[in-house]
């Protein structure tokens, strides 16, 4: 997606150790257009499938989400993240391993908000291992509902995640994939590429 | 606002204690057009005033602010909540005390962002005590802007916020405005009506 490529060779900056910074227009500050273009590009790439609701995590994922659940005219739902929790009765927890932070969370989304049979598509900013991604899909399954796909705004292409969740059968879709970081600049994996291992 | 009216009347749910249940559309599940109808409105109440810039807070405020952002053709910013801090040299901060919680947060806005002159538009979901929407307000001053307006999605009337925002001289602009949550049910302020008190 090429405003979203621009976006980040002018915006991104790279911090030490595979981390990009975009919070001048995806992470902190966001710019809405940006995110309207990505909402459309979601629906034109999963045009084929059935999708019945959005789903994503708080907080960076909800803009794109949004926008991708007004183009689909679906809802969305956001997990929300917290550090432990009491009740879970009504709720489905999954916990998440954050390699950035370096710690846990336990993503928790409403039971009443995904029936069975569902076709869910997950939404979020970063794939980098693919923690977040996983823990959205085993609570659709939870559900008993399924996944329709993955759309991921930018994709960290030297992290197993991209790996991981093609083999685990799942469909993704990311707007920007980065095939590295060293040397702090941004390098983008050609079309189609496939970074070896 | 209409649609928001008969969205807050058929789904919300009223809890003990003056607490309005609102995950079916605006808290973890979120209706996009209902979200888009909300950013076409505050746009339309403030279409008096100059803005550069939308701020609103994770999580709950992001999906009427971007939607309010679109419309407006500026960007988003949100701000981040955070139990405790340690470095603080390039952002700006201010203590949130949530009555819902009992607890204190700190809010925090990279210093980047919000530049001496701007002026800033603050969306968020609720309006209860007000505690938030100073809280972003004082970040504004911090920076040398100035608050162009505050635009809240579901004002609880019967608590303080409104008296107080408005003593203090802000715009304040609510699509939905309760009077009463007693006995279980919703009951709606009249247009323009004023509680005592």
């Amino acid at each position: 997606m090429k405003l979203l490529k621009q976006k980040v060779m002018n915006e991104g900056i790279v911090l030490g150790s595979g981390v990009l910074k975009v919070d001048s227009f995806l992470n902190h500050q966001m710019d809405p257009v940006l995110m309207r273009e990505v909402g459309r590009e979601f629906t034109r790439r999963f045009a084929g499938e059935e999708i019945t609701k959005v789903l994503t995590i708080e907080s960076s994922g909800i803009a794109p989400g949004i926008m991708t659940a007004l183009e689909l005219g679906v809802p969305l739902i956001f997990a929300r993240k917290q550090k432990s929790l009491t009740l879970t009765e009504d709720i489905f927890v999954e916990k998440v391993y954050s390699f950035t932070k370096k710690e846990s969370n336990e993503i928790t989304v409403s039971k009443k908000f995904i029936a069975a049979g569902e076709r869910v598509l997950i939404v979020d900013d970063f794939l980098a291992n693919g923690e977040a991604a996983f823990g959205l899909a085993r609570i659709v399954e939870q559900a008993g509902g399924s996944v329709a796909g993955i759309g991921i705004v930018i994709e960290k292409s030297f992290q197993p995640g991209n790996r991981l969740l093609q083999e685990a059968g799942y469909r993704l879709e990311s707007l920007v994939r980065i095939a590295s970081l060293e040397d702090g600049r941004v390098t983008f994996m050609e079309e189609d590429e496939v970074l070896p291992g």
